[in-house]
């Protein structure tokens, strides 16, 4: 199975937990059989692979995820890398001629487009090959999976099927319509979620792409991805393709979008440093914090704490937080890096300190800065550090100072800690030369 | 006025913004006129003063307190210290002796003691004054405030008068009895509470003491305070008193010993970086955190967040915190010091990261540590630092480094900003020698 993951922006509906550096799918909230945790796209890349352990895994995203993908799932997946976000239709375009001209995918082979976040059992995956192998039948050119609704959603769009089989041509494509509205598609048309789950021919996509978009290899579409209109699938190509079917699943499945759906689907009420006395009812508490979280005499609640912010919400008024958090200082306080993470400790008026963590193996690029020293205090583990060209090994309590300009780097041998102090007058994470 | 303040224990109720090392009476939660926010200890203090500027005031407490009460009061106010804490009657003992023999007060005036916590506007403090006028009187040898009810509360001891008169003699005392016994109290016998203010002559308690404790002065008892019973001035002597009077207060006076009765006498919502949306209601939320809180939807609900941990109560359900608080580590993150403040950063296995804020013209005492370095690199202001006798002026952007068992110490001259990194296997705040 060719399979393309969207994985979409920011995600400020589950802040604080993810921000622009950090997006929800990658936050470890899921407890496995053996006691750890996973996240969305560890999560659901082991549920692909447990249906179909050859699946081709590609995931559409931006720059800003690959580090974070590279560290949960290594280095074995495809990954379609946007240059900036333009919404569905120029992701899948762009994916599409990835798998063709990178993976060298045949056009005659079938690919399904799922996102990244809904949280789902094996008969989900299950449905995916299905789907696929409606695909691979070539009775129309697009397969899109019809989510059986559990409830009359003001969220999703609706698929209008022309009868009550499995499979069936689309009739019509509804809008997110008001609650009363939607229950009507249910009940008198048996209307379906669109859930954004499709498959089609490779080919059938590489020519809808190249209809649609003048450019002559991935490289020039990479180059004019910029200027592509921001445009959905479903309005680009779905809604108006005439050879369409839907087939339904009528099994569970969530869309892990805000606190209150995240919550129903987290085996524990706590993860993290977290206590809760017996008065407190559908609470739950997620803390990335090191300090404990205290909870009394709480009902329907969430409460989650991270280094860029602490939430404390109802959980239906949770739905409600991005324009807040819209408003909320954007300076994000931990990020997670191919090379290892980094949290910072304390910001001054002419100093930023920060603790750095560097996976065994692993290194920083060569690069200086042009208005900032710097000091690293290793505590803990061993590396080397080259400053200017010179290498030098370094160990815990091991000192390094660099002034603005010196070009530097870091190498952990294991695994490395440092304390990095910033000192200057514009401290930006813009002043970086790479060498 | 000679005024005894007794400032209590490590107020866990009001954790997490109070610890062992920070208790509840100097966290700065009340807005003033000019805008800033004073503590318990700040705001009682100006109002004594208010209604008498040349108020004696002493304050009976520990060691741990001396540092805080110097930071937020200055040197004007005096201070028994107890050398360890051993209830209300040694407390009063000692905080006499010292006033006789260390700040010389006739034995012929009047001394009024009362806690540090309570919340109440001028006419309390005018009621201390009258209290200490009837002491003065000489018609009793010991003059109690008592409380009028506002309900049958359990948490208070009751005082059962001769007659409904301003002032009354005392006829006996009721230990903390359960709501329907005390609702009998108030109606039957016009109960009044025991918020444990009184107004006594120096000399009788003097007397009193010596008859008690056997000891030679001021310094003799210090020494002998350990060894002292853990006893309560009622028992000890108010209720065996025969010669006793009660005097009636009946205006505003609160408590403020738990997050619900603190949070009525806040006039803010919100101190610290805080949000909360229109759906909130009877929500109280203060962060000493840098990082914001968000809290939506919430009823009746204190938040509270500081570098020792997060508290997210039911106002009613907060009173039961301190079980759960004994339960949690020890660890405090935060100090205030006489010479400026500290603030864990980063808690490593064989490291520990602090930030050190001295203020202009303080500096620590010359000290050196058994098992491990320190580094010190300076992040703000201009100082100097003595390194096993050599003394080197520092500033912003300079590194210093101390080998283990090297005595240092650094003097602010402007103030003075510097992370400290320790590193060593067996960091304790024990380990540390002063000169």
């Amino acid at each position: 199975m060719n399979i393309v993951l969207l994985s979409g922006g920011s995600g400020k509906r589950l802040w604080p937990l993810s921000n622009d550096i950090r997006s929800k799918q990658f936050i470890k909230i899921f407890k496995t059989r053996d006691g750890s945790y996973e996240s969305m796209v560890q999560r659901i890349y082991r549920q692909i692979k447990a249906v179909d352990e050859d699946a081709r895994i590609t995931i559409a995203t931006s720059r800003a995820q690959v580090s974070s993908i590279h560290n949960q799932l290594g280095s074995q997946v495809g990954i379609s890398v946007e240059p900036c976000r333009r919404d569905t239709f120029p992701a899948i375009a762009l994916a599409s001629v990835y798998l063709s001209e990178v993976q060298g995918v045949n056009p005659e082979e079938s690919v399904v487009v799922c996102p990244v976040d809904p949280y789902a059992e094996e008969e989900y995956f299950q449905a995916l090959k299905e789907l696929q192998q409606q695909a691979d039948k070539g009775e129309a050119n697009l397969i899109l999976m019809g989510l059986q609704p559990t409830y009359p959603s003001e969220k999703y769009g609706y698929i209008i099927p022309a009868d009550n089989k499995k499979v069936s041509r689309v009739l019509a494509f509804k809008e997110k319509p008001d609650a009363k509205t939607a229950g009507e598609y249910i009940n008198n048309a048996g209307a379906l979620w669109n859930g954004g789950v499709f498959s089609y021919k490779l080919g059938y996509m590489l020519r809808k792409v190249h209809e649609m978009i003048d450019f002559d290899d991935y490289n020039d579409l990479v180059r004019k991805f910029e200027s592509l209109p921001k445009i959905s699938f479903d309005y680009a190509v779905a809604e108006k393709e005439e050879h369409i079917q839907v087939m339904r699943f009528p099994g569970q499945w969530k869309d892990l979008g805000t606190w209150n759906t995240l919550t129903e689907a987290m085996e524990e009420h706590c993860v993290g440093n977290a206590t809760m006395d017996d008065g407190c009812d559908n609470v739950h508490i997620v803390n990335e914090l090191e300090i404990p979280i205290l909870a009394m005499g709480l009902k329907d609640v969430v409460i989650s704490a991270s280094p860029d912010g602490i939430l404390v919400s109802d959980k239906d008024q949770s739905s409600y937080i991005k324009p807040f958090v819209d408003k909320l200082e954007p300076q994000s306080m931990f990020a997670e890096k191919s090379w290892g993470s980094f949290r910072i400790l304390d910001v001054g008026s002419e100093s930023l300190t920060i603790k750095v963590t560097l996976k065994a193996g692993h290194g920083m690029n060569y690069h200086s800065h042009r208005n900032r020293d710097e000091v690293w205090i290793v505590i803990q583990g061993a590396g080397q550090a080259i400053v200017e060209g010179v290498t030098r090994e370094i160990r815990t309590g091991d000192i390094v100072s660099m002034k603005a300009g010196s070009r530097h780097r870091v190498i952990a041998c294991e695994e490395l800690q440092l304390i990095e102090v910033q000192l200057g007058r514009d401290i930006s994470k813009n002043d970086k030369q790479k060498y």
